[in-house]
C-alpha cells in the first residue's frame, strides 16, 4: 500500500498525531525526545508512546502498539533497539503510519548492513518512508514539531538538511542565539531511504522555506544530486557545506588533467553549476542565512561602510575587498551631500567614520544618502559601555525602511549592545557577529543574486542526446586522434602524415615552412622526451634531415611515419581536458598549459557538458584569462573560439563513453581561432 | 627635568596616585572614566580630580590643580578640551607628574596639527611622556588600573597595543567573555609622543606580559618598527593585525619587480622577518592569545582530533589541513591501543569519533594514548542538551595534566556546555569557539614555535656596513650592468661585446656555439620587443647574419654593438629583484620568471638584506620551488647557488643607494650553478 509522495511529506512534517516508539524511562533518549516535543508545544493529546509494556511518561499515555493508540498516527519516532526497528516499521506501516524517523543508531555506520537492508525492505514492501536511521530527528517549527535532541530554534524561513546531527545541533543552537528563524530541520543520518535529493526536491516547493542550508560529506550519485540541487537552487538559495576536503579523497590518475582533479574541486564545480552557494564554515552558512532572510536582494558589489570607529571599519573594508566587493570612495557629489549635515571631524572616505560621537540622526541621514550611490551598506557600531546604542539602531532602522537596498548591521560588543540588537531583531533585522562577517555575507549574497540568472540545468541530464558511439580502434595514434577531433568539430591544424623523406618534403611544402614534425609510433607516448618532436623546420633540407632523425627514433618500435604540422608561434598555450569523477562522471577542465599547468593550479572545472556561455565563464575564472585578453604587447586571443572548443570537447565523453581521460595540451589560442597542438586519449 | 625611561613606565603603569584632569559631571567622559577606575578597584584615596572649579565626583575630591591634591601624582588622565591640553601637561610636569594619558580628541586626526605639535613641545621641554591624544586610555590589571572607557578584562598575561581604541574595546570585551586574561592595554591614538615602538620595547621586558597583541594601521618608520618588533618577538610572541590592505596603498612602479609590490606584501614579509605572528582577524588574534597563554608549546604539525560527533570533527580536520597542520591516521599500534578500551562503534581514523556515547573515561584514555603519537590534539564535544559535559571536561583535563603536549578544547554549543567551560577556565584551560578556530590557533602556534629559532635581527640595522658606493655612470648598458654584477659577486654568464661582424664571429667561437646575441643601444630598453634578441645562433654564418640584423635594429638609435652569451637551455627561469618600499626601504623579491611572474603572483619577499638561510626560506615559500627541486623529468636546480645569489643581490641596494629598482629576469637555475640572463636597473 504505497502512499503518494505528498501524503508522505505531509505525514512527516504535518502529522495529525505522532507515536514515539521505544522506551521513555528517565535518562533514555525517548524521555528527552518526549520532553522536547512537549516543551516545543506539540499537543499532548496528539502524542502517543508505544512500547511492549505500554508505559507512558510525562503525562503522555503508553500503548503496546500503534494500533492501540486510537489516534490518526501519521508519523512515528523510533528509538527502539536496532534489532527491533524493521519489525516496528512493519507494524507502523500496517497501522497506517506513512512516515518514520529512526533515531536509533547501530546500522551501517557500525557495520550492521543487514539491519539497514531490512529497513529498506520494509520501505519497498509497504511504502512507508523513513528518515534515518542513526539520525538526530526532525523539526517543523510551523507545526510546533520538535522530535529532536537538538536546540529548538525560533520559527522562520531557513530549512536545514544535515547528514551530521551534531552539525545540525550547532547550527540550531546558534540560530537560537542569533535569532535566526528556522522552518524545517532534517538530520537524515544513514539515508537508508530518504536522502538529500528527496529533501531538496521537497523543500524546493515548500512555501515555508525561503532558504535551504545543506551540510553534506558525500553523495551517492553526483548527477542525481545535481539535478535535485539545481532544481531547488532555481527556486530559492541553497547554501551548501561540503565537508571532507582532504588529500585522501584525491584519486590517482594517469593524465595531466586527471592529476589536477581532486574530489573537492569537482564538488566545487558542481555546486557552482547548480547555482548553489558554497559556505566554508558553519559560521559563514549562518551568516548567509541571516542575510538572505533578513535583507533585500544584493544587486551589485559596490559597498560602503558606515562606522563610528576607525579600526573595525578598516578591518571590515579589508575583508570586503578580499571577499570580492568593491570598497570605492564616495563620489564628490555624495561627499558634498554628507558634508552638508555631518560634523567636520567625520571621515568621508570608505569607511565613512562618524566617530564615537555618531548620532541616531548621523546614521539615519548618512545611510539614506549613501544608499543612493552604493549597492549595499554595512553599518557598524562599536559601542563603549557608556553609550546607549538603541538610538543608533533606530537611525539605522529608519534608513533601512526608506530603501530597497541592503544594510548589513553589526553592533558590538555583544554585552554592551544587547538592547540595540534586541530592538533590531524585533524588526526582523539581523545583527552580524562582526563587520568582517557581515562583509563576507554581503559578498556571498551578491554572488548568489548575480549567478542566479546564469544557471543551466541541462548538464544534469544523463548521457548524450545523439547516442553513444565507439572510439576509432587502437592503435589510436596522434594523426588518428587529430582526425577524430576534426570529425567532431574540434579545430586542429592542417596536418599530413609522411612515410618517406620525400613525402615529408612534399608535405612540408604543401603546409608551408616552417613546420613541426613529430614521430608516429604506438610505442612512443612521450614524444618530446624521446626527441620525437622537431620544431621550426625551415626548409627542404631540414625536413629531409628531420624525417631521417624521426625514423631512427621510431625504429626503436614500429615506425609509422612523421606527422607534419604548421609551426604555430605567438599563440597563448592553454590546456583543455576531460576526466571522469567517480561521483559526477565526466568533468571538463580548462587552464594554463605547458609546464605551468600543475604549478599554477590555475584551472576551472565543470561537470560536462557545458554550453559556450558556461565555457566562457570557465575561462574568465582563471588567472590566465588576464593574459588571453591581451597582455605584454600581444594581441588578445580568440575567446569565442576557445569557449566553442571547450563546449565541443565537453560533449565528447558523453558521446564516446570509452574516453576515460583526455588532454588537449597545448591548445593554441590565436588572435583568430584556436587549434589543438597535441592530444592524448586514455581509454577506460 | 627629564625623567629616566624607567621612571616614566612605572609612573604610567604603576602610579602611586592618579589625577583625572577635566570635567567629571554626569554624562561626561571624565565621569565614566572615574567610575571605571573606582569599579576596577583603584583605591579612591589615591585618586584625585582636577578641574578649574575643583569639583570632585563619586566620592573623589576635586582640586583646582595637581599641586593642590597633596598626593604623589605620578600619572594624569586628561579629558579637558583640546585647546587646554598643552597647558595642562605643562602644569602636570611642573607638579612632578611623569606620565599623561590624553584621551581628548580633536588634534591631528581633525587637522589640528598645531595642537599636537604643542603637546610634543611640552614633552621635549619638560620630559613628561604622553600616551595619545585621541586615545581610549590604558589598563594595567595587575595594578587595578582601568582609566579607559572599554570593558575591564580579567587579569592575565596578554598585553594589547592598539592604534584604534575601538579595536581594543572589542578585544577586551571578548577577552572578558572568553576568560582571556589581560596584563596591559594601551590605546596609543595619534602617538604624538609614545608609539608602538616604545610600547614594544617596554613590553618585551615586562614580566607580567607573556604575549603581545598589536593592532596597527601604519607605522612611521618601518626599520625602527622592525627593530623594536623583532627584539620583542625574540622574547615573547607578538601577534599582529596590520589593517588597511587595500589597492589604494599600492604604489606605481616602473619595473617588473616593483609592479608586484604592494604595501601589504611588504608588511607581510617584514612581520615574518621579525618573527611576529600575523593574524588576519580579531578573532584569530584572540584565539592565538588563548592558545599561547593556556597551552604548552606546540612542537610540531601532526594533530589528531578527538570528537564525539562526526560532522564538526570533519569540518575541523578540513580547516586544520588548510591551515597547514597534518591530519594523519593513527598508526596501527595506536589503533590497537585504542581498540583495547574503546567500544567497537567508535571510528578510529582522524578524527577519532567517540560518538555521542563518548565518556569521561573515553576522552581521558583516548587523549592520553594519542598524545604519545601526535604533536597536539583537538578535543571536541558537541553536546546535546540532555548530556552533562562536565565529566567529559574532567576527562580532557586529566589527559592534559598527564602530558606536556597541547590539547585545544572546543566544547559546543555555548548555552549547553556553560558549566563545563567554566570548569575548564577555572583550571586555566581555554575553550575555543569552534573546532575550526582551535585548529587555526594550533597551526599559528606551531608556526610561531618553529619560526622562533630562525629569526635574524641583523636586517633591521640601517645602511651597508662597508659604506655606500656610487653606481657606474650612465649609460649603464647591459654589458656594463653584467660586469658590475660580476664585480659584486653575482654570477653572470661569460659574455663578449662585438662591434663588427668579424668580432661577433670571433666572440661566438670563443664562447662556443650555440650563442645568444643581443643588441646594445641606450635607446633600446625592451630588446625583445624590438627584435633585438637572437636565440640559438648556431654557426659563423648565423652569427654574421645576426650581427647585421642587430646593427640594422640598433641603427634606429646609437648602436653600441652586440653582446654575445652562451645559449642556456634546460634551466629553470626565475626572477630576483629589488625595489624600495616607502616604509621599509629596500625589499628583495624572488619568484617565477618570464611571462608568468605577474600571472602567478608566486613571489616571496623580504626586507633587504637577507642571509643565505633566509634566502633559501624565500625559495621554499614559492610554488615554483616544487619545480626547482626537480620535476617533469628535469634534474633539480642548484638551490644553494640560488640562495647565495639572492643574498648577494639583497645587499646591493644598501651598498648602492642609487638603485631604485632592479630586475634580474630571467635568472637561470641549472643543476650546477645559477646565471643572470638579463638585468635592468632603475636609478633614483
Amino acid at each position: 500500500m504505497a502512499s503518494t509522495p505528498d501524503d508522505f511529506w505531509s505525514a512527516l512534517f504535518y502529522p495529525r498525531a505522532v507515536a514515539l516508539i521505544g522506551s521513555v524511562g528517565e535518562g533514555k533518549l525517548g524521555y528527552y525526545l518526549l520532553r522536547q516535543m512537549l516543551e516545543g508545544g506539540f499537543p499532548p493529546e496528539r502524542l502517543a508512546v508505544v512500547n511492549p509494556k505500554g508505559q507512558g511518561a510525562q503525562g503522555v499515555a503508553g500503548h503496546p502498539s500503534v494500533a492501540d493508540t486510537g489516534m490518526p498516527v501519521d508519523m512515528a519516532i523510533v528509538v527502539t533497539p536496532a534489532a527491533a526497528v524493521p519489525a516496528v516499521l512493519e507494524e507502523c506501516a500496517q497501522s497506517g503510519v506513512r512516515a518514520a524517523v529512526v533515531i536509533t543508531a547501530g546500522f551501517s555506520e557500525t557495520g550492521n548492513v543487514a539491519g539497514e537492508e531490512a529497513i529498506r525492505d520494509v520501505v519497498r514492501r509497504t511504502g512507508i518512508r523513513v528518515v534515518g536511521p542513526n539520525c538526530a530527528g526532525i523539526v517543523n517549527t510551523h507545526h510546533t514539531l520538535f522530535p529532536t535532541l537538538e536546540t529548538r530554534p525560533p520559527a522562520g524561513g531557513v530549512s536545514l538538511i544535515a547528514q551530521s546531527g551534531a552539525v545540525g545541533g550547532v547550527f540550531l543552537a546558534w540560530a537560537k542565539e542569533q535569532g535566526l528563524g528556522v522552518a524545517k530541520f532534517v538530520s537524515y543520518g544513514n539515508a537508508a531511504d530518504l536522502n538529500e535529493c528527496d529533501l531538496l526536491r521537497y523543500l524546493a516547493d515548500d512555501p515555508q522555506t525561503q532558504v535551504v542550508a545543506l551540510y553534506i560529506e558525500e553523495v551517492q550519485d553526483g548527477r542525481a544530486f545535481g539535478r535535485a540541487l539545481s532544481a531547488c537552487a532555481r527556486r530559492k538559495p541553497v547554501v551548501v557545506i561540503k565537508a571532507g576536503r582532504t588529500e585522501s579523497g584525491r584519486r590517482a590518475t594517469l593524465s595531466h588533467t586527471g592529476s589536477m582533479a581532486g574530489a573537492d574541486a569537482v564538488y566545487d564545480a558542481a555546486l557552482r553549476q547548480c547555482g548553489a552557494v558554497r559556505a566554508h564554515s558553519l559560521e559563514e552558512m549562518l551568516d548567509f542565512c541571516l542575510g538572505y532572510t533578513g535583507l533585500p536582494p544584493v544587486r551589485g558589489r559596490r559597498v560602503v561602510i558606515v562606522t563610528n570607529s576607525g579600526g573595525p571599519g578598516v578591518l571590515t573594508a579589508d575583508r570586503a575587498e578580499e571577499a570580492g566587493l568593491e570598497v570605492a570612495e564616495p563620489s564628490p557629489a555624495l561627499k558634498e551631500r554628507l558634508l552638508a549635515f555631518l560634523p567636520s571631524h567625520c571621515a568621508l572616505g570608505n569607511p565613512i567614520d562618524l566617530t564615537v560621537e555618531g548620532t541616531e540622526e548621523g546614521y539615519r541621514r548618512t545611510l539614506a544618502a549613501v544608499l543612493d550611490e552604493y549597492d549595499a551598506a554595512i553599518a557598524l557600531n562599536i559601542a563603549p559601555a557608556y553609550l546607549d546604542s538603541v538610538p543608533l539602531a533606530r537611525g539605522v532602522m529608519d534608513a533601512l525602511r526608506g530603501s530597497d537596498k541592503p544594510v548589513a548591521v553589526s553592533f558590538l560588543p555583544a554585552a554592551i549592545v544587547a538592547s540595540a540588537v534586541e530592538y533590531l531583531r524585533a524588526q526582523g533585522i539581523p545583527n552580524f557577529a562582526t563587520g568582517e562577517r557581515a562583509a563576507v555575507a554581503l559578498a556571498r549574497l551578491a554572488e548568489y543574486y548575480a549567478r542566479r540568472e546564469e544557471v543551466a540545468e541541462s548538464v544534469w541530464e544523463d548521457g548524450a542526446p545523439e547516442g553513444a558511439r565507439p572510439l576509432p580502434p587502437e592503435p589510436f595514434l596522434e594523426p588518428d586522434a587529430m582526425a577524430w577531433l576534426a570529425e567532431n568539430g574540434v579545430p586542429v591544424p592542417e596536418f599530413r602524415v609522411a612515410r618517406t623523406a620525400d613525402e615529408a618534403v612534399a608535405a612540408a611544402r604543401a603546409i608551408g615552412y616552417p613546420v613541426v614534425m613529430k614521430v608516429v609510433s604506438p610505442q612512443i607516448l612521450h614524444k618530446s622526451e624521446w626527441g620525437g618532436v622537431i620544431l621550426g623546420v625551415a626548409d627542404d633540407e631540414a625536413a629531409r634531415a628531420g624525417f631521417e632523425r624521426l625514423a631512427r627514433i621510431g625504429a626503436e618500435g614500429e615506425f609509422r611515419g612523421a606527422v607534419i604540422y604548421p609551426f604555430i608561434r605567438d599563440a597563448w598555450e592553454v590546456l583543455v581536458g576531460i576526466f571522469r569523477d567517480p561521483q559526477f562522471g565526466p568533468v571538463v577542465v580548462f587552464g594554463a598549459g605547458g609546464i605551468y599547468t600543475e604549478l599554477l593550479k590555475d584551472v576551472a572545472m565543470r561537470v560536462a557538458p557545458v554550453g559556450r556561455e558556461e565555457a566562457a565563464r570557465m575561462v574568465r575564472e582563471t588567472r590566465i584569462h588576464s593574459l588571453l585578453r591581451g597582455a605584454r604587447g600581444r594581441p588578445p586571443g580568440d575567446l569565442d573560439a576557445l569557449a566553442d572548443l571547450i563546449a565541443r570537447v565537453s560533449r565528447l565523453p558523453l558521446v564516446y563513453p570509452e574516453i576515460a581521460e583526455m588532454d588537449l595540451n597545448p591548445v593554441f589560442v590565436r588572435p583568430r581561432g584556436v587549434l589543438v597542438g597535441d592530444v592524448r586519449v586514455i581509454r577506460r
